[in-house]
This record gives structure tokens, C-alpha cells and sequence, in this order.
């Protein structure tokens, strides 16, 4: 997998994407991530990358042009699956769309930043429009570090122990169940005792109980049409 | 405002927290963030932070005492509004509660990683869980650092023009309307004639209208029990 994100904050990234899962990912040959930083496609001396807005108001918005040469030069390399623009008004981004794109090869992921970019950026060459959440951020940097993170963490070979991803909150369409480890006394505060009993079926029935109980109380949502 | 970041993995939060918005909050005074090695509050020579779990399975657990070490002693120092852990059966975060949270003093974020943290600290010291989405990452330090960034975009003074927070998607109940700049035509795709009239009542109308319609398309959600 290839993910080219384009930033006019590229250092943003650094720390993300040389940490971790990412470094990991990255390190095995797994996933390649490219953070391209908007300026270098700017013209003229000053590397102008945004503007005022056509009728006023506050905030400025990312120009055309830079944004139409960057991806067309990256697409003059590779066949890409997707160009995605981050955006709080993109669909809502969960784990099945993760699991989705997990399956993919390629991708732009093209950062908002100030009041957005210029509408026909999104109408010419945006594929699909994700938002990580019903909130805004100073620019969609943070937002593609969380979707590139979802994503290449479920790549098989990423995680140290692959069954581990499988048994995330969301995997089965339950919260994952508590979880202890030592010492099992802490200050009177005790791990529950079937979990040392030794006894898997035991252990994993409670813990079925408890991602149900848990998803019940938090998140009935998650239960609506299911049979437990 | 300050906020204290628990994390294993801190190197992954160097990028988002010296660039951008959070940078300037910092230089102007208006915010501190401050990033804590967990790890420098474990014991002995491995300075271990994470076990196996009782009972089994993959993925490794946060172990509760470097964590209670470096709480304790944070709260030595300074009162805290809130201690928060960011996992993904938390509360949902939306504009709402970064509104609610931009308006409060001190925190502390502790950042989730491996199979997340033994159930003992969101007993004992948690006052808040927060989730950024349905979606599982490697770690909560995206998550603290997406938290962070919106909350401190919010704060008087952090952004340069101070009316930009509030035409934001959401801030409204509605999605921004479309944004366009500079050139009015590109390869005969042009701008709304309307947004070059300088007729600044009809383009607030024309902008009022584009955001109902694009909330009406997008996340007819939004507008439930509303009357526009």
C-alpha cells in the first residue's frame, strides 16, 4: 500500500508517521506513506498556496492550482484507488470503511486547511470525502494521520500479534471487554477472580458478558437489530 | 489553559504539538501542552509499562502503577478539571464538548496504547473517557493530539481571525457552504457569479442556502427537530 498525503503543514506528520506502527509498516515493506508538501507546486516567488474567498468573510482557502498540479504529477506516477479530501462534511469514518480501504492499493489523501479548499478542487478531482468526527480541526493533517493509522494497522503482518486487531472494540460489533494485568492486588483493588482461574471457557464467556454489558450501557447503538 | 499528555509513545506527538495552531497558542501563552514519557515513572531496569493479561489472549495491557505514579504526581503540582482517557468506547467528541472543554483550566489526557489500560486506572482515576470516532488506533496519541487541537482552536486569540471559528461546519448546526478563490476561471470551471457581485446580502443568502442544502444532502441528521 501507497499513501500520498499533501499538506501545506507537512511537518506536522513527521512525528506520526516515524513512530510505531506507521515506522513499523513502513520498515517490513507493508505500506509507504509520503507526506508532499503543497508549497513545492506553488507558483511564483512568494509559493502562494491559498486566498481570499470570492464574497468576503473570514479565513482563507486553499487555491486550485497547486493542489491540480501536486496530484496530477503524483498521478503521472502510479495508479491511485482513491483521492480523498478530508473534510468535516466527507462521510463519517468507522471501522468498516478502514477494513475497506485496508483492501486497497493506492491513495491520495489531500489535507483541508484554513476554511477548506476551492469547491472545484472537490468536484474535479476528489473521489471520496472522509470526516474522522463531528468536530474541527486547525487542518485535516491530524485527521489523515488517524486514517492512515487505522488503516495500515489492519494490514496483515503490521501488529506484532495479528489476532490482536481482531479482537478490537467495533471488530465484532461489540465494545471490547475490561481488561486487567498486574499485580492483580493493587491497593485493595482486585483483578476479578475468574480471570486467574486458568479455566479459557470460563474466562471466555465472561468476557463475552462484559463486551455485551459494556455495549449496552455505552453504546446500545451498536446492538440495534442483533440477537445476543 | 494546560494540558498534560500520558503517553509510551511520545515522539509520535513532536509534529503535531510544534507546528500550526498549537505552536502559536504556546508562544502566545494561551495554552501549554505538555507531553509525559510514561515510561519515566516505571520501575525497575526494563522500566516496564505494559503485561500480558490475566486470563490471555493477545495484546499486551498498561500496567496501573507507572500510570498512578505519574498521575499522582502531576496532580502534585496543579488542580485538574478533568482526567481523561481517550479510548473508543468513550463518550463520543464532538463541537460540543470541545466548546465545553475550550472553556476549562488544566488536564490531563492519558493515551491508550496496546490492548489499553488496566481497568483499575478508569476506576480510580479516570473522570472522563472520550472517544474521537468508531474506529480503532494503534494508540490514543492521535486521538489526545486531535482533542487538543480543537479545544485550543477555540480558545480567544489562538486563531488570527478571531470570526473564522465560528463559520465553521457545526458551529451552526449546519455545514460550511462551498468555498472558492482566486482565479474565477479555471479551464472553464467558474465561480458563482453571485459570490463576484459584491452584493453582500444576497451572497449571505446564497452562502445560508448552500449550507442548509449541502446539510440536507450530507447529514440530514443535522437538521432533526430544527426549523429552517
Amino acid at each position: 500500500m501507497r499513501i500520498d498525503i499533501i499538506s501545506v503543514v507537512p511537518g506536522l506528520l513527521e512525528g506520526p508517521f516515524s513512530h510505531s506502527i506507521l515506522k513499523r509498516a513502513e520498515e517490513k515493506g507493508l505500506a509507504t506513506v509520503r507526506v508532499h508538501n503543497l508549497r513545492d507546486y506553488a507558483g511564483g516567488k512568494q509559493k502562494q498556496v491559498d486566498d481570499y474567498a470570492f464574497g468576503g468573510g473570514a479565513g482563507m482557502v486553499m487555491m486550485i492550482e497547486p493542489i491540480a498540479k501536486c496530484i496530477e504529477a503524483l498521478k503521472s506516477e502510479r495508479e491511485y484507488d482513491e483521492v480523498i479530501y478530508m473534510t468535516p462534511d466527507g462521510k463519517k469514518f468507522d471501522q468498516q470503511m478502514a477494513n475497506e480501504l485496508s483492501l486497497k492499493e493506492n491513495f491520495i489523501i489531500l489535507c483541508g486547511h484554513y476554511k477548506g479548499v476551492d469547491e472545484r478542487v472537490r468536484l474535479k478531482w476528489i473521489t471520496k470525502e472522509i470526516s474522522i468526527g463531528d468536530y474541527v480541526l486547525s487542518g485535516g493533517e491530524l485527521a489523515a494521520a488517524v486514517v492512515t493509522d487505522a488503516i495500515i494497522r489492519l494490514i496483515p503482518g503490521v501488529l506484532n500479534d495479528e489476532s490482536s486487531a481482531l479482537t478490537d472494540s467495533f471488530q465484532d460489533g461489540l465494545l471490547a471487554p475490561p481488561v486487567y494485568t498486574r499485580p492483580a492486588d493493587y491497593v485493595g483493588m482486585k483483578v476479578p477472580e475468574i480471570l486467574m482461574s486458568g479455566h479459557q471457557a470460563k474466562i471466555d464467556t465472561w468476557r463475552f458478558e462484559a463486551s455485551v454489558r459494556r455495549t449496552k450501557e455505552r453504546r446500545p447503538d451498536l446492538l440495534e437489530g442483533k440477537e445476543i
